[in-house]
Parts: C-alpha cells; structure tokens; sequence
C-alpha cells in the first residue's frame, strides 16, 4: 500500500469531527423525490459548496439545473491529468416511517454504525472522498491530480437534467477519467470493482373501472372492481417462471458470452446469507439463469407499489373505482429505455381488463446500461489500491441498480467512470434502517488519499 | 291511501325544522369502522335516545354492547301488535374525502338534495320513521300499534355484538313483525320490496416477503416483490369467465328456480343507464347469469382494497417486502360465512406465491343471507301502502347488500323483517357524495304514517 502516516495521522486525529460534520450533512432531509424537501435538496448543495470551499478548491460553483444544483469545484494541476470526483447528495423518501428504530434525518450512532436515511447512499461515501481531498491537502499544497467536483442532487430521481448539462458544460467538465463515491462493495471482505451498471425506465400506471368508489353489495356483481383488475393486469407482466411477459422485452438483450458467466460463477456467492439476511424464505426470479447472473446482469421489471380501495382499519365493503401501479424496469445492454416503455405501453393495451380503462405516465430520469473494458488502467490502478489495502484481488462485479450518469458521461464527455466506493450489501439501501459502518468509512477515507495519489502521472 | 289530513299537515308544517334536526344528526361522524370516531358513534346514539323522549316514548334505554350502544325503546298498546322499528345509526368512512363536492359531515343542501354521509344510509331513512310517529302522536294520543325500538351502531361493521345481545335481551325484544328503516328503493318511481339480502363474510390478507423494503437494483432480480406476489395471488380468486375460483365457493348455493329466474326477469332493468349512471364501460361478473341476477342472487367476492410499496409522487425503486388485501364476499342461501372464509384460508395455502408468507385474519361481522315469503301478511301491507302511495304494483326485490340484523331477528326472535325503506340506487351509498332527495324523505314519512296505521288490528 502506499502509505502517507501524515495524511493517516491527520486522519485519525479529526475522525470525531468528520462524523460529526457527516452528521450535519445526514440531517439535512435531501430527498429529491418529494417537492417538500426541494428546499433541502438547496441547504444540502450549499453545505457541500461550503465544505469545498473549506478544504481549499479554487472555484465553486453551484450549476442550476432543472432540479436541484450540481454542486460543482475545480482545482486544476499542471501536468496531472484531471479526475472527477462524482457523489450524489439526494436521498430516497424514507417512508415507512415507522420501521425505522431511530428517525430517519436523526443520524445515530449505534455499535460503531452511523444510521440515517443517506449514510451509506450516497453522502457517508461522498464525504469519505472528501475528507481524503482534506487530508491531501492538508498543509495548503495542490493535490495530487487534477480534480473536478460535479455532486448532483437528482440521483435518486433518475439524473433527468444532467444529459442535457453535461452536453452544455463539456469543455468546463472535460477530465480523464471520473471516480464515483456511489456504487458498491461486494462485501466488508471482499473488496470488489464494478464493471457495469443496469439502466432505468419507470412508470405509472392509473386504471379506472367507474366514476366513484361503489357499494359491493349493488356493484360487486355486476362491474369491474379496479382493485382485481389491476392485479390482473400486472400479474400479466411475468410469466409463471420468472420471466418478463411483456411482447419483444429481451429482444434487444445482448446475451451473456461464455466467458461473463464463467467470470461471474467465481464471484463467490453465498445464496442462503443472502437471502437470510432479509429473512426471505426463497430466491424468486427468471428461470435459466444463477441467483448471481440475474442480480449481475439480467433485466427485470419490478412492481414499486400498488393500491387501491380502502387501506383503513377493518373491514370497508366497497368495489375501488381506481386502482394505480409504479413500475421500473431495470435494463441491461442493449435494452432502450424508452423503446422499453413502448412495449409496455403496447402491452397494458393488449392486456387491458374488462371493465376498465388504462393510462400510463412515463416517469423521468430513465437511464441507459453502462460497462467498463474490465482491462481500463484506472480500473486496475484501482485494482491495486485495493489489492494493497484488503491483502486480496478485487472482485469484479457488475451493479444491480443504476447510475444513469455514468453512460451519459461515457457519451458526452468520452471519460470511463470507475466506481471508488464502499455500499456494503447488508447496508439496507434504500430501505429503513440505513446505516454505515464507521470503520468502512475509516478504509474508504484512505483508499481514496491512496487511489488519488496514484493516478498521478 | 289512508290519508289523514292532520299528520300530512303536521308533517307539511315541520318540514324545515324537521330537515334542521336531521342535518344536527348528520353532523354527527358517527363511523362505526374507525375508532377515532368511536366518541362520535356515543353522541349520535345520546341523540337518538334523545329525540325518543321527545317525541313521547315512555321506555328509553342505552343498551350497552361492544361497540355503539343500542338505543332501545318501548311503546306498549294494548291489543295491537308490537311493531320493531329498526335502523342503524352508524355510517361508512368518507374516505376518499378530497371526491366530496362539499364536506361528508357538513350537511348541505343542493338541488332539492342533502348531500352528507349517513343522508341515505341510514340516518335519513331512519329520521323518516321517527318523525312519522311523532306526526302520528302529536297530540298525546298513543300510536296505532305497539312499539320497540332498536337503532344500531355497528351495522356498517356488521353487527358482530348484536346476536348475542338479541339472545340475551329475546323477551324485551318480543315483537311481531319488525321494520326496518334501512333497506333500498328499486327506483324514484319503482316502489318495491324486499325478499332477500346476501350475508357477508370479510376478511384482511397479510402477506410478506422479506424484513424490509428492498433496492429493486439489488434484490429485485433475486427475490420475490411482495406486491407482485400479492397481484398474482388476489388474481387467483377468479376465472377468466367471472367466476369465484375458490374451490368449494359455489358448493352450498341454492340454484336459482324455474320461477325465481322468471320473476327477476320481470323487474324492469336498464343495463345501460344502470352503467353510465357511474360512468362503467362495460359490466363484468359471473359468466352463465343476467347482470340483475347477479345482482340479486348470487354470491361474489370482493376486493375492497389492496396496496403495497411506495405511493408517494413520482419513482421510488423499491421492492415492496409487504403486502395487504381486503377482501369481503357477499353469500347467498345457504352459504355459511364462516365455511366460506375456511376455504379462502385453503385457497391462500393452496395458491401461496413463492418467496411469500401469507396470512388471512378474518373480520367481525359476517352474516347469513336472510329471505322472507314472498306471501308474508306483513309484506302484503307494506304492498297495499306502497300500491296506494305510488298507484302502482311494488316490484318484489332482493338486495345485493347485507343487514345481518335481519337474519339474527329471524333467528332469535321468530319475527320477519319488511324492509320499508327508501335508499335510491343513485344515492351513491357507502361513496363519496352520497344524497338523499328530499321529496323521498317526504314520501317516506308519510309512507310511514300509513304503514303503521294499516298494521293496526
């Protein structure tokens, strides 16, 4: 490993302080879904601008978008090439609120694990990267690269503005290759690098059977109920092994080569942690392929939420006049997102209930598939950041979920992200209860004060 | 028509005032189903025991049981029969309340209409009775026939406390023949009668996939999604062609006769106005029965509500881990309710989707289906009323809905219900807006007046 005791040492010596800095960050409630938060979504860029401009970047700025602001610095260095430093700093809705032991925006600390709505995804991972530029530079000289900011806070709702501010801001984002704080670890042990990401697509879906809510008694026997309906129509979207039944949705999949599966048949994978560790009973999912390889590298649509009728207590006996659905696709090369809306469309009409009428609302913020060459140079310089840091070679993954900004740099700005971060699995992502292990922290800070200084020339 | 002069005038003078003192009883949110409005449900039951002693009845009691107490009273006159007045004063939630055109609980009159929850079911239908004895012993004189009174709170609930209570209070309550205030009218000018209601049996599904809500990029591939599970499993309880899937579901039903088919093909029915009057496109149900002999005969089951997941603005990307239906079914002779939801529970074991835990939890408040001969002395009266007030043959029809109460007096007390009462089919019951005409409530009082005179011996 390259070692610096200074910038350990430095480390060390202000790691109270920098949770405790984390913390305000974790309490400001960014959640970019909701327009109630939109002005936190504001407090947070400017803490973020206010935390770059106190470790010393040269130019801050706060780029407008359409959603909330791109967090941007810029600190260059002669004969260095130019790294990005990539991190979002918007957080999913945190409902159910009532399956969080301690409130979500409320940072605890609790057997050396910091849990807040944010702490894991993506601001812990972002601020780890941040405090390493701190340490860098701790003594007021330049760093060790180039570095340019862009922290964007339209993560969570799909990154919808950036294409069009990433092509209108190629020259001042020009750099030659960006690190993202956000994407995953494959385990506390098993240090990993992620070579693709899935792409996005999401919509909703409204059904309508009658003009109001009606009594079962009367109506029951006689119309639609919009409740069965609906869980008709969506039961249609999957066969009974697993697969996607929407006409034409694998067509544009590139299938995986021999070779992939081999590679990821050695990723090791243990199926019954993983699925204790959510308490599900059994795995779920298209027949054909490993547990691994659908996670990896299969598309899938999922059911984001669903309702209808009466939700109170007890008993209502009333035939639901409306019924609503959320859907999201997640999609791997060569799937289009918005040719995969199409043939949903196509099939909510070739699927449409008796009785009913059905409308679907495109979301924005879908996202094409990403991948990295497996052999690119800042990938293995990465490689052995972490070879030199855990004692062992890295795995290479592929990401489940989606970074939509990761393709849209890849097309606009030619520059390959490599995905520098430390999401543990069992981190409830997205879900209550989310939470960061501070010693994860504690690597993360050091792997990038070691990546950094590495990719100098 | 027996007409008298002195009630119609009397009823004709207080019309405004009477109209003030329903609208008192309708601002009182007296929703059986949710307990926050359990103190309500106390208020409207004071009210009525209230009014009761008013109007002269010399035996008014609060009868406590489980829920809302009865507001019981009592009327002796020699050598005439004992009448029951009966009619429920609780109502359905209002919810969705943001449909409401003015307040549930404000009452408001628009176009000869007072729309409010409870204005037709039932606290109008109710109000109607009360002030037809009142005109009929203004002026100190006893009413033409006996009278016991028993106003419920818990019918919206399904009357779960009153078997036992009706047991337990059978020789208070000896009557000869009761009359109940809640019920429907075929039509504004299709005066008709009651032969039989569909019992009810109404259950919650609870079902679960894993310990927290999940990353759909990270689990969404690997296990069940608690919500698509759950469409999949409520779809199961029908067949493509309407039918209940639930094996046994049609076992016990008596089939419709020869004779019964022909009568319901004799109730004058208009499809179409029956589905534009709420805007439905098309009917739906079982497949091999007449839309009205569904309506009046035979037996379904329902979806009331259903939800899962993320129901917020815009994407959320999450797997749901859990999942809720509620489901209620409306049974005909001699469906037994408690058989029925035995064989949902075997349904749910049988069709338990993969990855899911379910459980059912049954509800309070089932009810057998009640009937009445079509040729009851007690029925031939209310016709002849009927026949005199609308100069037309009342039309014999079976309701769609539930009145437990009905089947739980035929059992316990020996007396038969006549359902003299006027819920409109349009009156939008148990939804948003509901109304009731006030010239309904004007011919109903005096309906009321005439009825009980005629019952005299």
């Amino acid at each position: 490993m390259i070692v610096s005791a200074a910038w350990d040492r430095y480390l060390e010596e202000r790691a109270d302080s920098h949770i405790e800095e984390l913390s305000a960050l974790l309490r400001i409630p960014s959640v970019s879904a909701l327009p109630e938060h939109h002005p936190d979504i504001r407090a947070a860029a400017d803490w973020l601008a206010a935390k770059l401009r106190r470790i010393g970047v040269p130019e801050v700025a706060l780029l407008p978008t359409g959603a909330g602001p791109i967090v941007y610095g810029h600190w260059p260095v002669p004969n260095q090439p130019t790294v990005m430093i990539y991190g979002p700093y918007d957080v999913q809705p945190a409902d159910p609120l009532d399956l969080w032991q301690t409130p979500p925006f409320a940072p605890t600390i609790r057997d050396g694990r910091i849990y807040a709505r944010g702490a894991s995804d993506d601001k812990g991972a972002l601020f780890s990267a941040l405090v390493a530029i701190e340490a860098l530079t701790r003594d007021g000289t330049a760093p060790p690269v180039g570095l340019t900011f862009f922290i964007e806070g339209e993560e969570e709702i799909g990154s919808g503005n950036l294409p069009a501010l990433v092509a209108a801001e190629r020259d001042r984002l020009a750099c030659d290759v960006i690190v993202s704080a956000d994407g995953v670890m494959y385990g506390r042990e098993l240090p990993s690098l992620t070579i693709a990401s899935k792409g996005l697509a999401a919509c909703q879906i409204d059904l309508r059977t009658a003009d109001t809510d009606l009594h079962s008694g009367q109506f029951g026997a006689a119309v639609a109920n919009a409740a069965r309906a609906m869980a008709e129509l969506v039961s249609s979207f999957h066969t009974a092994d697993g697969r996607v039944a929407v006409h034409g949705f694998y067509d544009d999949v590139r299938d995986l080569t021999a070779e992939e599966r081999a590679q990821i048949a050695s990723v090791p994978f243990d199926e019954s942690a993983f699925l204790g560790d959510i308490t599900a009973t059994e795995p779920w999912g298209e027949s054909g392929y490993r547990l691994l390889e659908r996670v990896f590298a299969r598309p899938t649509l999922d059911l984001n939420g669903l309702w209808s009728g009466f939700q109170g207590g007890g008993a209502k006996t009333v035939t639901p006049c409306e019924a609503h659905a959320k859907i999201s696709c997640r999609l791997v090369p060569n799937q289009e997102p918005m040719r995969i809306l199409d043939l949903i469309e196509r099939h909510l009409e070739a699927h449409r209930p008796t009785g009913a009428t059905v409308t679907m609302e495109r979301f924005p913020g879908s996202a094409r598939p990403f991948t990295i060459a497996p052999d690119h140079p800042a990938l293995n310089t990465a490689a052995a950041v972490l070879r030199d840091l855990y004692r062992r070679e890295p795995l290479l993954i592929r990401l489940g979920g989606t970074l939509p900004i990761a393709e849209i740099f890849q097309r606009e700005l030619g520059a390959d992200m490599i995905f520098f971060a430390w999401e543990m699995p069992d981190a409830r992502l997205h879900a209550p209860n989310e939470f960061l292990a501070l010693d994860d922290f504690r690597i993360a800070s050091r792997a990038y004060c070691a990546y950094l200084t590495a990719l100098a020339r």
